[in-house]
């Protein structure tokens, strides 16, 4: 089996790599001479079976997404299949998959979930659109995921769009989780009476309910960097977090956790909150509450009445 | 007819010049020589008619109320009563009732709300304890609350705690509509489309379902000082709202909108969010994306891949 | 002056009758025979002096204003000006625009506050467009906005679409002090010690900091039917409120007091919860905790281990 | 060795059983005749070796906790050891240790996780108290962690206290994740483009960044009833969520996510919610919005205006 690999970035490198130790030949394409394995799409297709070619496209979401479906939707032959492993939304997908069956050409959206350590571990997939062009693909997702029963690791989840929609979803769930722990760990940090932050972390890995691989990690980052010292309160969102809620208002249903997870990292990266402001000023305007000038960074609260 | 006022400070020294507007005789007390009526709570207390002695004690909630309405407890006689209007968490008051009761001193609770715009406008009441004990103080109580129909100004809540669990609550929505305005204010100053925020939110004074004086505070705050560029987003919270906050657990109320006004305060007063730094830890632990150094306080957001 | 004015419903009807009291002559048009002027569309463009034609659109949002404007854009000449004063998305306004432009018939959106109270008090309004366009319809504005100083009750927020902006963030911040207050409602309600929450309620109607015309709705309503007896807990949510929350994610600004405003509205319209039927089975997995069968309506809730 | 253990309801029974497979003897006292090895208090106590007895509490917190740690004071000599276990506040240990300590009796808190499947797994344990006491009940903690590297099941935290500050934590951490997943469940709920949601979330168990346990114990609850259709949306609450939430306010550390899980909890339990009823009151108030009467159960929501 030969399969193409549009993109070879971290993920999509490692990816090539996991899926080439599973015996699987692999034809990468980077924009990136130091990593491709041809020159040019059209070289990536030529070196692939017409009307067989499996293409896994593994770039950055939105217009680089859009941009390498249009491109290969002009190279590829009736009979030949796109995988979307990127993280797109999951409404881009069917436009993606019309343009496409237009010539005849199968596609499939696959979220993929596992970073740096898929590699390794193996990536947890979920897959959307027909169940022929899956079972097609099979070999391909069995090499990616993690080893043991494939329903760990893997599902069909339904029609195109199914599995950009379960990522999201995933990645959702991802924002409330962190913040859960963070949270936690911050309580943990603010009180005296805890005097081992870190071990007390790291006792919750095995047997108890809180028990995770995030936990894990976070385990871990309090082992390289006890007080997280060296890292900056500032966290970036990457998308999914976003059309979770979005999506959670378009269905009604109540995501309070997920918000304020989202909302917790639109907080950190303000330098300076206007809303906060207005609160302060509107405690002064009604009680005379004394407010920290804006300027007296170094100064101490003052008092309030 | 002549009170005793314990407590000169902000709000108190302007009670008592409202209250002698309306005609009744006021002996106040407070350490500060500079604006006392006499030299001791001794002297206060001797100046007023034994038995019938009306006591507003108006000074910080906690140690120093309790110490005063201790010492008043050793002076009063029976048939005096005691108000107590500072911003007293509403357990304290049995407590204090009791203490007073043993010498045949009556007590009452009560709310206060209006800030430094009270001495003009009147002060909102609620008050809790005995009918009889309510109905003697009602001159005092008429000369606080703003003029116009008693009920809209002032309410009997019920037994004694009831005042200040009004207040408190009161206090807590106010953390909630101080909230509400403030992310409408955050979102009309993001948007380049609005080109008049400062008066967009005058339109709202009028006419609209969101007028409120509060809203007329924020416009205030707005013309004194457009974009409020004075001002530190750094805000005080003063027990009320952490108080209501515990009550709705204890009450098991679902108290979203009022935590979530409680926790941007708190949040506002982080130098940095220990938990946030937990998320960026993790994002960097899974992903290996890029984190903001600590230290690199001037350098613009790296990318995230 | 005379006026077009497209859509009588309880909104549309009652701005015709302000804006006639005002001395304007208004032509209103509306597919109810029992309330229009005119028969038709054509009718009432041919009612008003062409090239001078101010047609303001009252009609639900989405595709009937989408399908008024467009028809409006065959009827209407060069010099006419259309105001859309409908609870439009702010985004479709520059769109409305464009296809006006075509014709040479200008465009302002006007959001449009105070329900069926405006009649008798003004409406509350905000609008976006070119200013040369305002000034003209100016008198309109006039007519409609509650008397007094014109920039208490007005506004030109800025652009094309920045008066539906407006009263976006105006109805979120809505939400916002609607929770808030129910939120304070129920922890008195939930009081032993409150024995009169509507005389709590009513008395924070004059001088306290919470004072409002929301507030004073809820007292009238809790006049009208005390504990609220009449009423389901269900609350319908009408698009603005998850537009703003929308628009604070776009924009990354944190809401958390809105958001979790529209997700108790959503909660409050669910039979069922699958979220929390969810969070149910996991206490029963992990700790044997007894769950509330689904079937067993009327039973006690279990005692939980 | 041979310790006490007092308390054999569903997690002291599991935990004795533990122990006595770990090779160490233990004497447990249950009130339940069915399940005690002894008569009473007084018997256990007489069936250790004096002056260096362990007796380990297992009952409910509070009333019942206070009355066998008072018992026990009463019973045991100096230099035995008591270890609290059970899910006590964590303010409530420093008393339990005066009181022991004036009869020269040790005493260690331990927070204990891990549900009905300790008994197989092994506990996650969290211990505050003096080192000393630590090492000499280290074995029946080394019964009782999993096996493995100790430190990653068992911490000795801090001085007394911290080890039921940290279940507490843990427990508050816990009710953001399981919330977490649940909003991530209902998504994949409310979605036709899902087809699988069981299969979806089971492919989430292996590789991907939201692994845990308490994933995998919800994959197993809709293994055994795909919808949980037979479950209802109650959620009861144990305490140590709402401690967590009262020690962020304490500490001033922001826990929305934490605080969102928790009334989530409390609304799942309310029959009808005070608060949204007055919500719906005031969009009747101010828009004439159409209500659902309260005892239209059946009828479908009215259209709103």
């Amino acid at each position: 089996m030969k399969v193409g690999l549009v993109g070879l970035g971290k993920m999509g490198a490692n990816m090539r790599e996991r899926i080439r130790r599973a015996g699987i030949e692999v034809v990468g394409y980077d924009r990136n001479p130091d990593v491709t394995d041809v020159d040019s799409l059209e070289a990536l297709v030529a070196a692939l079976p017409a009307g067989e070619r499996i293409v896994w496209v593994m770039v950055p979401s939105g217009p680089v997404t859009d941009a390498v479906i249009t491109q290969l939707a002009g190279l590829l032959a009736a009979g030949d299949v796109v995988i979307d492993g990127g993280n797109s939304y999951y409404q881009d997908d069917e436009p993606h998959a019309a343009l496409l069956r237009e010539t005849g050409v199968g596609f499939l959206d696959a979220g993929v979930s596992g970073g740096v350590w898929g590699l390794e571990n193996g990536y947890g997939l979920m897959v959307g659109g027909d169940k022929e062009l899956v079972d097609r693909v099979m070999p391909v997702f069995d090499a990616l995921r993690p080893p043991g029963d494939r329903a760990d690791g893997f599902v069909h989840a339904g029609t195109v769009g199914a599995g950009h929609f379960a990522k999201m979803v995933h990645n959702g769930i991802e924002y409330g989780l962190m913040q859960a722990y963070a949270e936690g760990y911050e309580l943990l940090a603010a009180k005296d009476l805890v005097t081992d932050v870190h071990g007390t972390m790291r006792a919750w890995t095995n047997g108890t309910v809180v028990r995770s691989w995030l936990l894990e990690l976070l385990v871990r980052a309090l082992e390289q960097d006890p007080g997280l010292a060296a890292i900056d309160d500032w966290v970036e969102d990457s998308g999914e977090g976003r059309w979770t809620v979005d999506e959670a208002i378009d269905l009604a249903v109540p995501a309070p956790v997920i918000s304020a997870a989202l909302f917790a990292r639109f907080a950190s990266r303000q330098g300076e909150s206007p809303a906060m402001k207005a609160v302060a000023a509107l405690r002064q305007q009604f009680g005379g509450h004394a407010v920290k000038p804006a300027d007296a960074l170094a100064a101490p609260p003052p008092p309030v009445a």
